[in-house]
This record gives structure tokens, C-alpha cells and sequence, in this order.
């Protein structure tokens, strides 16, 4: 049993909230136990210079934590001038799933950004990112479908993604907490789609490593977490869900 | 009337959810009308520089707004490397509204971190963090209280800030949304005690001038919305009111 | 009786030298007391990218000191990369009052480049900057119109600002020094036209609040320096004057 | 056939050349095809604040590239003023493996700083240098050890990595060159130990998936090149091996 | 004859004006011709870390030109945010002059602060800054002195710089004015002590390069310049002189 | 004798290794000693605002030291967030010493970027960044010749650079290592074109003067060293050596 009384392979109750703010295209509160990410999706008219004139979309994300969604208070990166090293590592992964998740050919010529802003943190911020991410780009992107009809909805399948790991007296153990998290020996973020394909897949040994077979009962309780989460997706994504061929 | 059908001397609905978030020791949401602000209060057992050893304490505030709080997305400020002359000027305002509220020599040598983020903008931002910063450092001081009490309690009024105006066709107004805010000529911030003094008192023509009878106009608009948001201040401190002699 | 033998509502000693430097198109050395700001007004044919095409000017101000303009050396901006806050708020003071004080529309397209620079200072910087910066631009002003003469002149009024505020001893006074600064317990900085409307006020207390009869006489000590100040500005403009209309 | 001639789980030829610098402690010219990356390894005797105290040693990475290494010249990131977050991702999973790779209680109070510069860039750059730095860091130890024997030696296993990835006509191939990294569906990068275990394996799809099936055969061509960059270690470590274990 | 009348090897007219400013422990504002630079030293009672125990000074320069001292108005450097090469260049060449013309060992562990701002701009900012600054570092240490006399007075002779250059039709000239400056071939700035020893000598070619003949003649010419400047000096340091040994 | 036995008129060996790198137009490793500079030249085919239109070309350089080049590793300047002066100070010689060699209005609207990266250092790292980016950017332009020849080839001369000193007990010395520089009383740097000719000249007291027959004296002993540098160049550039006339 562990500390929070679930079991190996059972995630912290999820919720996710669409519609969450009045301005941006697509928004959505998602909590996963305690841990609370406002996620935006804000659509523009135009791409990076790279893609100009090449008919395709874009995709681009930005993550940070409130100063006090943790329990130390963090300075702001505003105020120091830089963005850190470990925001950078996650927005990076948080655009590069959601790019593998949409079709930008039939996106067209736009770019969504993508904001995930943690208000309070416990562990699991940047899979939590994910999933609450790709709730507000489908709705960002439906919203575009009601102006204005693609020929083919541009999203397919579903995405999530959540974490595992090995701890000390537990062994392998689905949707780590804080507490779990600072002792882990192994930490891997799985990223997958609802057809059951993996987009990335980061495990760590974090001093420590890890033996094949371990990599395989990682990936199994990552599956039981996913499927979770694709559920609770498809029950906030209700009337979307036919456009995405669920 | 108005284009939301208030009165000219008419707050929006104000609604302040304490004990928002688990980390910080105070913390509320505030709405003010549309306009959402997360504002934290975190206690650090030390002081600046220039107070170490003075047996007196601090507080200061930082203020930021989501990238997608406003109705176009606004680049981060930590992307951008700096902080904006406008956000310089607000969490300055909001430091000082709060230090003068405060007794420092009774809080002894603390800092309260004031953190306002602002989800959901709508008109009047830095005075909806104004008023619900000082329900979290009530908070915050209190519990520090609770654990080792003060001789006498930090704060013995309420404090309070809102925004009055000069729209062309209204003249004056209380607690102007963003609309009216990009129209008016001229735009006071008032910031007041409990004990109807002034705290700060910031008035702009904005390419226009006012007369001294429209500064007696506006400050008595001001009066009239600061009241309503001091009683909603007693509602949510509810128990702390005795300890700030209220 | 004030340290430095002033009555409480008396202006220092002001002193305007016009056209001080051989490059700007204004320029001015103003020194209030043992205050001395360098004041230039710069025309540049272009505006920012907001008002392109509208036919419109703007105004923009920077504000700094030399390292050694006060008591204890400064670390320059430059070296520590980034700009104060106080420097902010005061160069945004700055800019919006001139704004207030031209007729951009008058103006057309084209910018103002205000730049005040501190070589001495000793309290009231940034009223000093404001009554020297007026002068400045209706210098410049006055030069473009030598060559491409305005259907109105795009300045009707006098602009000047001085500060007031409440020290323990003495009560109101008008015009604090450093040293009076330092201990006030209200501090306001008024603008005003020589029409007698305001065009920015900014009332602090300093760790103390005050009452609205203090504001009526913060006010009226005010009005006496600027009276004062709007009397050498006219002492230095000479020939301007007619077109201003005064 | 690759278009280099390559079969499908063929590296390019690897070289390593060892005491490649005078000052530091430890340093190697790694090539592995046209890539080559010079890294030092810098000892320093003190660890970062949050070690002090506590007899554990610390590895940080950093991680460059020359601007003309790549076929267009890239701007420096001294120029820019920040580092890009790509160079931040590689330098976190530089440091991190070889944290992993270390027994940093045996190392003691000291800091390896590990630097890698690319000099020439054809893809694999950060594999490379994980694995050049590898063999820095051992002659970095292997210099303290000489001077002041370690009870235990810090290192007991090799730690190399490489690249695997999916190309579209090929499939799946072993340790892409930029060509081949530039159509890659599939990129996954491996770090092992010699004792067959993960330390780091990061797989992301280029705006594709990839099944289970796929991951397997990935890690298989892994495994195939890492065997081969373990030999290339011992061959240059030579004298080092007996302390390792090897 | 040159364009502003002055033979070949005529300086332009040279004022000093001491005791400049009220709060630097010396100030000068110097004009050689149109260019004017206010120099002042700052004294601070510690030395940089590196020479902290060691008993010796040190002497740090920093220069900077306001916005408008040019005839385009140029940006601030601490608006964007960093100090350019040619900022660099200045201050390091105006603090190793003045810490080869002062006896850090008599001087003692503090460190004099240069500033060096140019109010306005007409060729030569850098060598009449070295001439200014080592006016007012004297003064500086003229004040130590008084209330605590040195041994050995820490200057022993005077200190000045000058420009020499070569021009299409006029030659090698002596202190170029910006008109001058910009069609120069050749381009040298000579820091002598009155001594009559070199302590700083740079000379470069502006796309086109000199002979040794002519290094001959440019270095004849900076002599002449710099026993007129002396003479200033000599004339403004006044009683100062027996300390300096003169 | 010199501590590493040369005669005081004596370089240390140089050795210049052309076609360094794949992807650079030229590029060069150079050693002068211990010293080992990576020089490139990238070519570019556009030129900054300044000289769009005008038909000229430009060459800019840039200058850096890999952390662990030196005895204790430095922090590199992209962590720090900004360039040092001296890095600024070295990078505007070597771009202005090969303006000077190059003609740009031969050379045509192409900018040649210049990287010198200092992989080991020990004393004169300027100058044989200098020596060795003639050869690259000689090679970069002949590239240039070949595909479409210039009418005049853009180089006629060779340029190299070295630096001399007096050190307090050999007196005059050619070619300091880091030892000597370090107690060198003055340090100069001579780029000098192969037509005996002066770009530029800096010498430097370092905490000492130097008199004109010491001039003298420093001059004669570059003359020397920098011949030796040409015929080191005249070797490694071989069949170049007609097009620059040699």
C-alpha cells in the first residue's frame, strides 16, 4: 500500500474542467490528486518563419508553475530573467507531443499555442500538462471546425500521458506524487495515443538504473493509467468525440 | 446605464474563495466581474538586506498575468527575459498598499511574499489584487499567530482598492471592465483603510485633464465601492475580525 | 521653519537654461535646489508600430541618473542589465503627462524622444524632469514649426509638476528635499496645466495613511509652487508664448 | 543499404583520443563519423550549496556547439544572451547519466564539471558526448585516485550511449547521421551501463508513433552499437579497466 | 588648414571645471572643444575580491554617453539591456590609464570609482575622459589625504590623453573632431604620463594601414597636444601640485 | 634565457593546419606553442543595414575560449548571459586587423564571419587568432574565386599579428606564454601586413610606462617575429599565393 493508501497501479482521482476561461479558444482545469494545471490553447493566423508558405500548422507550448504552487515558494522566472533549464526540457516535450497528436497538413497555416500554467503542484505537473493540453487544443480546433469546416478533422486519436517509477519499498508504481517522486529510483513520463502507440517515451534512472524486464512492467502499468485517462477524455470531450473517429 | 447595465456607482459581483491553494499559509481567489485573481501569501523567516537586525518586517508583492488572461495571448515575461513597466508599476502599488496596512515592527522580522496572478482579465486587475492580497496576508498572519501569538495583532483595519473613471458619455464610474477602461479619459486607482484614510491615490487623464471638482466627483465614487468590498472582506475573515478590532 | 530655512509652502530656488546642448532639437538644464536634471527632446519622422497610419504622434520618455548623482554611488543600469523599477514608473510618469500636455493629433506622425538625465540629485527628480521636459519639447515643438509651421500649434497650456507631502514635524509642505523625503509620511507628486486641471496625482503614504482634509491641503500647497514654476517656464519660453496662447 | 553504405546496425567508425588537452584533468577528441566532440572533464573542490555537508560529490554538464559545426553558422549563445532549450536538454541528460554512471558518496566532496564541445557536428552529438565524457570523467577520477587512493573506486561499470531511430525506407537503423536524423520518424537515444542496464532512453516520435513491437527492435540496434562503443572504451581507458571491475 | 580653422597640430579650446558636483569625492566636467564629459570618482572604503588582504587599491572606469549627447539620438544600453563593444573598450582603456598614473600600493585597500558620462558628443569622448577623470581622481585622493595623510602622496605625475590621426588631404592632425574622425584614415590614441612615458598607445588603421615613418610623425603630434593639456591640468589642480611632486 | 629557453627574439613553434573542418568555406587549426585556436570563416551572402545597396562586403569576428582552455575553467559567457569586455575587446581587433587586409569593395555584398575558438590557451590568444583567421578567410575567398572569379582578387597582402613585451628580468621579449604575460610591465600586440605596414598597434603599461626608445626596441623585435609568421602563412597557403600576389 502506499502512503496515500492506493495501489501500485492506481492514479489519483482526475478531473478535468472545459470551458475554464472566457477568453482563449480552447481552455480546461485539470487536477490529477492534487496537483492543478490550468491548460490554454490559443489560436493565430499565422506560422513560424520556417513554415510560411508550406500550408502546414504549428504547434507551440509554454509551461511554468506559479512562485507558490509548491511548498517553498520559487522565484519567478520573470524575475529572474531566464527560463530554467527543467521548464525548457518539459515545454519542449509538452509541443512535441501535442504536434504528434495533430495533423498539421490539414491544421493549415496557424499556429496553437499551448499554455500550461501549474497553480498547484504535487508531483506529475508535466503529464498532467499533456492531458489537460490536449483536451483544450481538440476544443480549440472544434472551434475552428464550426467557422470554418476541415476536410478531415485534423485530430485522429486521443493523447495522454503519465508518469511511473520505482520506489524504494513499493517497486513499480503508476502516477507518482510528490513525495513518491523525491525518493524514486527510476522516473519515466509515457506519452501515448488512444490507438496504443507510444510519441515519447522518457525513463531515467535517477542515480540508479534500470533492467530490461523492469522497462517492460513500466510500460504495463503506464497502459492501465492510460486507458484511465482516455476515458475521463472522452467524457469531457462528449460531443467531439465523432469528429476524432472515437 | 452602462453597456453591462450597472449603475454609474455600481461594483460588479465580488466573490473571494479563501484557503484556495494547500502550499501557501494565506491564499484566495478573487473575482471582481470577470476579472480572476489567484493571490498568495507566503511567510519566509527572514528579512531583506537593508531590515536585518532592525527586529522589523516585509512585505513585497510580484504580479503577472497568464499569457492567455487578456483577449490576445501576451508573450511571458520570463520569455521575454524582463518584466514590463507597467507590471513594475502594479506590484510596486500592491507592495506598498500592503506595507502601510501592516504594522512591520509587530510582525518582526518576516517576509510575506505576495504573489498576484491574474487568470482571467477584465478591467481593474490591480485593485482586485489589492483587495484579495490583503485577505491572504490576513491569512497569513494569522497563522503565523495561531503557532506563536503577537502582542498585538499586525493589522488593525481593513484595506481595500478599487478603480473610478470618466467614460465620455457616462461620466463618472466605479469599478470600470475593460471596455470602459480603453475608453476613459481619466482613470483613478484608489486605495483606502478601513478607517476611510487614503492609502494610495493614483489619477491619470489619459490624454485628457480633470478638474478639481471631478477629483471630489470620483473620490466619493470610490467611497462608496470601497465600503461594499470591506463587507465582503468581513464575511470571508470572518474569525479574524476580532483580532483586527473590527 | 524647514532644515534648509524654507517657509512650508516655498519652492527651492529654480533655475531653466534652454538650449543647453548643440545636438537635440530641445534641450534644457533645469535645477530645483540642489537638483539638476539634463532634459532633451528629440524628433524622430516615424511612431510605433500602434499608430502607424493613423496621423497621430506619440511621446516617449527614459529617465535616469548618473551613477553619482546621489549620496552613495549607484550601480549603473546598464551594467546590471535591466532596468528598476522605480526608473519604470517614473519614465512612464514622465511620458504620459507630456502626452497629456501636446495635441498628438496636432503633432502627426512623429515621435518625441524625452530624455531625462539626473546629474545632481536631491529630492523631486521626477517633477523636476516633468516642469524641464515641457520646456524641451515646446522647444522642439517650436522648431519644427519654424520649418513647417502647424495649422494650430499642438501645445495650448503649460505643463509643470512639483511634490508635496506631510513630515513629522512641520505638517504640509511643499518641494521635500532629500532629507525631508526621507522621513515624510505622505508623499504626493501633482501635474497640472497652467488651466488648472490635473493631469496625474500620485499620493502615497509612506507606512501611514491620510485623511481627505490632508489631501485638500497636499492639493493647495501644491497649486502655490506650480503657480511659481508656471511663471519661470513663461520667463524661459518668451517667444513661445504666443503660440501656446498664453 | 544506408546512404553512406552502412548496414542497418552499423555504426560510423568511432575514435577516441584521450589526454587530448594540457589543463584538464580529464579530456578526449571523440569522433564517431564526421561528429566529434571535445570533452574535458574539470574537477573542483567543492560541491553546489544544497551538498554541502553531506560527503556526497556532484557532476554537472555543459554542452556546446562551435558555430560553424553545423553547415549553416549558428549564432552563439554568449551572442543571445541565453541558452536555447535544446542545448539545456542536452546538457541536463549529459549530466544526468553520468551522475548515474558515478558513485558519488565514494567521490566525496567534489564537483566533476564536464564540458562538451562540438566541433564538428553530423548528427548523434549528444550520444557522442555522453560517451566521450565517459571516458574524461574515469581519467578525471582516475587523477584524484593517484594522488589520494579511494577506498572504493567511484566507477564500476562503462557508460556509453548511441541513437537509434525509424527512417522512412530503411526502417530501423543504428546511430543516424544528420541526413538520416533530418527524415527520421523515430529518434530514440539509449544510455547504458556494461552491465546491461538503462540509465537513460529518451524516444520521441518525429510527428509519428511507434508500437511496442517497434520500441523492441529500437532497443535491440541499441544494444548492438553499445556493445561496440564498451569495447572502444577499454581499449582507450587500457590501465583504467582494473579499477573499474572490468 | 582644417575645416574648423585649426593648424595641424592645434588642439581645440580646453575648459576644466573642478569640485563639479556635490556629492562625488571629485567631479570635474571637462569640454575640449564641443565634446563635454563629466568625469567624477567615487571612493569606496573595499577592494575587489581578488585583492582583498593584499593592501592594495584599485581603480574600476565605467563610461556611457547620454542618449541625445550625439547628433542621432542613440539607445540606452541599459534599455537594451547590455553595454556594447565600444562601451567595453572605453572603460577598460580609461581604468588601466588611470591605475598605471596612481600607486595602488600607496593608495591602499579602497577602490576609486570612474565614471566618465559624455553629455555631448564632437570626437575625442574617450582621451578627454582620461584627461577629466585623472583631474578628478587627484581631487579624490586630495580629500583622503586630508583626513588621513598618506605617506607618500599615491600620484607622482600628471596624467592626459589625445588623438592623432591621418586624413585624405590634411595629414596627421592632432584631436580630431567627429567630422574629422569619421573620414580618418588612421586613427591613434596616445596616454602619456608628464613624465614624458607612454602608458597606453592605440593606433589602427580604418581600412587602410601606416608606416612606420608615419607612426614617427603621428606620435611627434600627440606630444604637443599632451603638454597643452599638462598645462591645464597644472592650472586647475592649483595647490595640489607640490603633493603630486610638479 | 627565457624559462622555456628561447631567445628573447624567439616565437614559439607555430604550426597551421588548413581544411580543419567540413562545413566551414575555410578553416584552420593553429598552434603557436601551446596555444591552439579553431579558426573558421563562414560566408554569408548578405551585409549588415548599414552597407545594404552599397556593394561593399564585411567581415565580422567573433572570439571565445572553450571553458577548460585555460589553468582554472571558466564560466562560460552564454551561462552568464553576457559577453566580457575583454572578449568584446578581442573580437573588434580581429575584425577590424581583417577589414584592414581584405578589400571589401573587391569582396562584394558578402559578409565573412569569423569564429576563433581557443581550445588551449597559453598567452596570445588575440594574436594568433589574428595570423590564423587570415589564412581561413584567404581560403573561404579563393572558394569564392573559384566558382566566380573576382576581377581583383581581394587580398594582396598577408597579414599576421604577434605581441611583444618587457618583462622585468629579460627585458624585451617576442611571443609571451601565459607565464610571462603574466609579469609582463608592458604587453603589445603588432598586426602588421606583409608589406611592412601597421593596422594596429596597442601597447599597454601594465601598472608601468615605457619610453619611446623602449618603443623602438618592442617594434624591432615584433619585425622579426611577424616575418617568421609570413612565411609560416606563404607555406600552408601554397597555390593561393599568386592570387594575393605573393
Amino acid at each position: 500500500m502506499r502512503t496515500d493508501g492506493r495501489e501500485a497501479s492506481e492514479l489519483r482521482p482526475v478531473h478535468i474542467e472545459s470551458g475554464y476561461l472566457m477568453h482563449p479558444e480552447g481552455s480546461v482545469l485539470i487536477s490529477v490528486g492534487n496537483t492543478k494545471v490550468i491548460c490554454t490553447a490559443s489560436v493565430e493566423d499565422r506560422v513560424p518563419p520556417f513554415l510560411r508558405g508550406s500550408g502546414k500548422g504549428w504547434i507551440a507550448a509554454e509551461y511554468s508553475m506559479l512562485p507558490r504552487a509548491t511548498q517553498q515558494r520559487n522565484i519567478r522566472e520573470s524575475s529572474k530573467g531566464k527560463v530554467s533549464g527543467r521548464t525548457m526540457e518539459i515545454q519542449r516535450l509538452i509541443g512535441r507531443a501535442l504536434r504528434a497528436a495533430v495533423d498539421l497538413d490539414q491544421l493549415g497555416e496557424k499556429t496553437i499555442w499551448v499554455d500550461c500554467d501549474v497553480i498547484q503542484a504535487d508531483g506529475g505537473t508535466r503529464t498532467a500538462s499533456v492531458t489537460g493540453a490536449f483536451v483544450a487544443v481538440a476544443e480549440a480546433i472544434a472551434n475552428i471546425h464550426k467557422s470554418k469546416p476541415f476536410a478531415t478533422f485534423p485530430i485522429q486519436h486521443l493523447l495522454a500521458a503519465t508518469s511511473v517509477g520505482i520506489i524504494p519499498e513499493e517497486g513499480i508504481v503508476l502516477d507518482l506524487n510528490y513525495e513518491e517522486d523525491s525518493k524514486a529510483l527510476v522516473d519515466m513520463n509515457v506519452v501515448m495515443t488512444s490507438a496504443g502507440e507510444f510519441v515519447e517515451l522518457q525513463g531515467t534512472g535517477e542515480g540508479a538504473t534500470f533492467t530490461p524486464a523492469q522497462l517492460n512492467g513500466l510500460l504495463a502499468a503506464a497502459q492501465t493509467g492510460l486507458e484511465e485517462l482516455f476515458e475521463k477524455q472522452k467524457e469531457i470531450l462528449g460531443d467531439l468525440l465523432p469528429l476524432i473517429g472515437q
